[in-house]
């Protein structure tokens, strides 16, 4: 469903003359969008939530990187998404140094939604480029939403949510999705639990005695899932039961010890990854 | 299988009384061996090569940690690996600033080898630090070898193998794993296709027109495999031939975009992840 047929990009030329040359050999499409099906976004995707009738304004940074750095004028056409699944084509109308009024000519409301809600609840590692790296990772592979909790052995115990919604924009953009995954306010481990979102699944991840069995025989394609991701210094007694009360699933990611972010990636993968087929079954998209 | 009772590590302890309490809630051991099944190494393990009959000997860097920063004295307990797919145990027979000597009590042969080869053939990325988290979040999951390549439109042109070796040891230990990736040299694409490994099973990830079916669904499971992930610039017409004749099929990792180092670590871990069921059909382990 992506293509874009005759787009003049960096190696649309040139790949599709090599793909007439292979036949069915082709080559996974990173930074361009040569190749593409019906529907895929430009590679440079725009934010935007302040959309109004057929017009819309891009905020100043946006504006600013659309302007300054990609050059782009009125009359050219730009793609941009609000966060909340609307993907969104337009021609430029009026721009200054940092700003930049579009016309919307096209919107798709509900942009491919992941099949199921993915909430993946991990606290913050020490090292906070291992918990920037996976929000970029879990965004692109598919995230609804990122609760990060303190427990009483987490060794960070402050985070701040402006970079990691940055990353998970970017990462949102990057990969040509509308939907930009909440980044819920980091709190304690019981609060989290509290106010933890309704799922049909919910599961913790556990290497050890008394595991049900794996993630992937446990989760029903499809469902609405909770994924707990503990930390490195592993939860107390108090918060293990609490934990229990609240119905988390003891299941396995596989025989062997994953880092923190290293977990809860491979968790989120394998629910997207189980997922793609449902999404298949569901409207008929091909892989 | 991981299971250690009675170690005395941090948490091993209120974790058990956890458990106890919970029923079969538990959590995650990250940095930690509590709970872990029977097998499972030491959250702590050693690499030597310097094993002759029953005594061993770690290298200078390995002796130096083991004895200057763990302090580990004589009579201690040591688990070790080979790299090769050896788990050692043993203890310290004596020591020094830069030299550890081990008398072997135990060893595994061929200690949880994955149930098929992955062989991963990526071309380094400009950024190298997204490249270094691949092969580390890679061998957490499982692979057999890395194989970066240079292709026409690789931004990147030189690639230090020593680091990369590093980091693949670590993540293996780190992970209890007792076969430690191999680095191979990076190589021009052209050549990395005439040298590949002799794989059952050949895929090059794509995103667009012509793709026959997700990898998930076309990987067999228990095949060797090995894994082709396109550069950032893609590849060039010539390149692409190239593969085609090597008989390298175009699947889909899902219908959106992601990035060189995501995709590589995304197609390895769905192979993975399918062979969880294979391994375990295999030898019944529990998962």
């Amino acid at each position: 469903m992506f293509c874009k047929p005759g787009k003049g990009r960096q190696f649309g030329g040139i790949f599709n003359n090599a793909i007439l040359a292979v036949g069915s050999i082709g080559f996974f499409p990173l930074q361009t969008s040569y190749l593409s099906p019906p529907n895929v976004p430009d590679m440079q995707l725009f934010f935007t939530t302040d959309i109004i009738g057929q017009r819309a304004a891009l905020p100043a940074d946006e504006a600013r990187h659309c302007v300054q750095v990609l050059r782009k004028k009125p009359g050219d056409r730009v793609q941009f998404i609000d966060g909340e699944g609307g993907m969104f084509t337009g021609r430029i109308l009026e721009v200054g140094k940092k700003s930049c009024v579009i016309a919307v000519e096209e919107e798709e409301r509900n942009y491919q939604p992941l099949p199921a809600a993915v909430h993946l609840a991990v606290a913050p590692t020490k090292n906070i480029s291992r918990i920037e790296w996976l929000l970029e990772k879990a965004t692109e592979i598919g995230l609804t939403a990122f609760h990060p909790f303190f427990s009483e052995h987490s060794e960070r115990k402050v985070l701040k949510p402006e970079r990691l919604e940055k990353i998970a924009l970017s990462a949102a953009k990057q990969s040509g999705r509308a939907y930009v995954p909440k980044i819920m306010p980091a709190v304690p481990f019981a609060d989290f639990l509290e106010q933890a979102p309704v799922c049909e699944q919910r599961f913790a991840a556990y290497l050890g005695e008394g595991v049900k069995g794996s993630l992937k025989l446990n989760y029903r394609p499809g469902a609405d899932v909770c994924l707990l991701i503990g930390p490195e210094g592993g939860f107390s007694p108090r918060e293990a039961a609490l934990a229990a009360s609240k119905g988390y699933a003891l299941v396995s990611l596989g025989p062997n010890r994953l880092r923190t972010e290293t977990a809860a990636l491979a968790a989120c993968h394998t629910v997207n990854l189980i997922n793609q087929d449902f999404h298949t079954r569901l409207d008929d998209r091909s892989l």
